[in-house]
């Protein structure tokens, strides 16, 4: 069983998963990627905790071959569903038990592919089961946040290579994301704006940090880039949360095919690169519809964290955003 | 020449260093460790900038041989010290010009050893010098904060094997520093205590994170710990200025002896692991003497991070604090 627990200072929640530790040094073999036997691939479905939710071929029973989206409990959770939600004080410092959802969503039957290299449709999938999957548990009303995420290739803490997405469902906000609607609040009460709405002005106006531009979408770089070659993807129209899309399917599909286009783009500037990607929605809490702004991050995983990252929060990006959008504007997508 | 760029949703500031970008890929190089030619070592001195200080034998020119400990200006800063310091808006995004120091100080002249194989006393010697550049830059009244920090191992984002550690002093204040700043302040406001004095307090009482005490120092496993085997080490009496050691060789030479301690035993437990040092100590603002408690945090990096915690903030962390603390401990140090 897992446990979270505050940092009383920064009051950053972390969660503690002993589950995977043991010796010392044996977590850092955890990390290391299993090639010989893949549990994701065809006629290895038995070796996954149960499937909750799979795309198939009318006819083919759960748990078997025949799907081309399926999304199974992590094996390995960080959080468990069957936890008592439970919040305690420990002399200055706060825990919760280990509550929340940890489920894996693998994208494809094949194993050796990305999301590069799949077609629009297969991606088109893929979302679709990140949506069901978030509105089925958005409905656990212990659930604060949702947060959709992909890890591609060991850098970027992929433990298998078979292209899969994940989904952790937390009791509490995260950090990250109260620190951005912290940010878009502040603004909101300064200006009467949506700061995502001011950002994607100005992009729209500069143009030189936008890679593409759809007609609900734009993916570019953001100004203050804390990576090489950061994409952050936003729909045009205000909306604060991801899974209301889930009502216009041809918003999904042009949402696949920029995601598409953005990581065939990765593939030709960048090689192949381990990245991870996120999905920002607004937490459930009432009345920041017209504060927050969901959108998408993808961040190359290109160079190390240092020491004056840890210790200050400031990073050194070596790769001006109008510099990285231009290389990936440039290339040409067959 | 270096820009610094704010994120106007999350107010992180990002430097823009491009001196190091190039074609894409380039940086991926400039991160590998080049084993062939060391800058750092005797005879190489001239390969460098010209030294800003060394400890070095009497009767031995300055760039020459003869040092045990030397600090040079960063080959390739993030960050420069000529610049005119010069702030300005960009549409809704703010920028200000790349000011500030970037010095590297060799730690020894041997090549091929670490913190945890140096003596004591050398590890005093390197302490020296970061006090005396640390009080130097800071007459610089256009400096608020001074970052020292270290990087060991490739993992940890060192590019060169021989010991090193950095100083980086920037026009503003850090993004981690503020948010530890305004969580000791709001502590300090509802308590009337020094935060990281009460958490002092309670290691000491519950013993089980506590690795080892001195007269003047504590090191410990923080109850939240975002990494397996986070050690960090404070000054018992309440202090918020790192550089006030300056007044007592014997509290420095104290702290080199439990920072070797805590190296020696990082390497019998996890067989020298890369790992981050950053020393926190109070910005360069006014009658926040009482609210801060300069510290120093040891990462050792033996995993990578994954979309989840860049998406949410949240660290997943495998190995519970209280059994780090044992496994160091346990350890006998010769």
């Amino acid at each position: 069983m897992s446990e979270l627990r505050k940092d009383p200072i920064t009051r950053r929640w972390v969660i503690i998963s002993t589950e995977r530790a043991g010796r010392p040094n044996n977590y850092i073999k955890s990390e290391e990627v299993i090639e010989n036997f893949c549990p994701f691939d065809y006629g290895n479905e038995n070796t996954t905790p149960s499937e909750i939710l799979s795309f198939r071929r009318p006819n083919t029973r759960p748990n078997t071959s025949g799907w081309w989206v399926r999304v199974v409990p992590n094996k390995f959770p960080a959080l468990y569903k069957d936890a008592e939600l439970k919040k305690s004080g420990h002399g200055m410092y706060d825990k919760i038990t280990g509550f929340g959802y940890h489920e894996v969503i693998i994208e494809t039957p094949e194993h050796n592919t990305s999301f590069s290299k799949m077609s629009d449709k297969q991606i088109n999938e893929v979302i679709w089961a990140y949506l069901k999957r978030f509105v089925e548990i958005k409905k656990d009303k212990k659930v604060k946040y949702i947060q959709i995420f992909k890890n591609h290739g060991k850098e970027a803490g992929a433990s298998l290579v078979h292209p899969h997405s994940q989904i952790i469902a937390t009791p509490i906000v995260p950090y990250n994301i109260l620190e951005e609607l912290n940010g878009a609040e502040n603004y909101y009460k300064f200006k009467d704006r949506c700061i995502y709405c001011d950002i994607i002005e100005q992009e729209i106006m500069e143009k030189d940090r936008v890679i593409q531009k759809t007609e609900n979408f734009i993916a570019f770089e953001p100004y203050a880039a804390r990576f090489p070659y950061e994409t952050w993807i936003l729909p045009l129209k205000h909306d604060s949360n991801f899974e209301s899309i889930e009502r216009d399917p041809n918003i999904i599909f042009e949402l696949s095919s920029i995601l598409h286009t953005v990581f065939k783009k990765f593939d030709k500037t960048l090689g192949n690169p381990p990245f991870n990607m996120v999905v920002h929605t607004a937490p459930f809490i009432e009345g920041i519809e017209k504060i927050f702004h969901w959108h998408i991050e993808i961040i190359p995983r290109l160079t190390n964290l240092a020491g004056f990252e840890w210790g200050t929060g400031f990073y050194i990006n070596s790769v001006l955003p109008e510099k990285a959008a231009e290389d990936l504007r440039r290339e040409e997508i067959l």
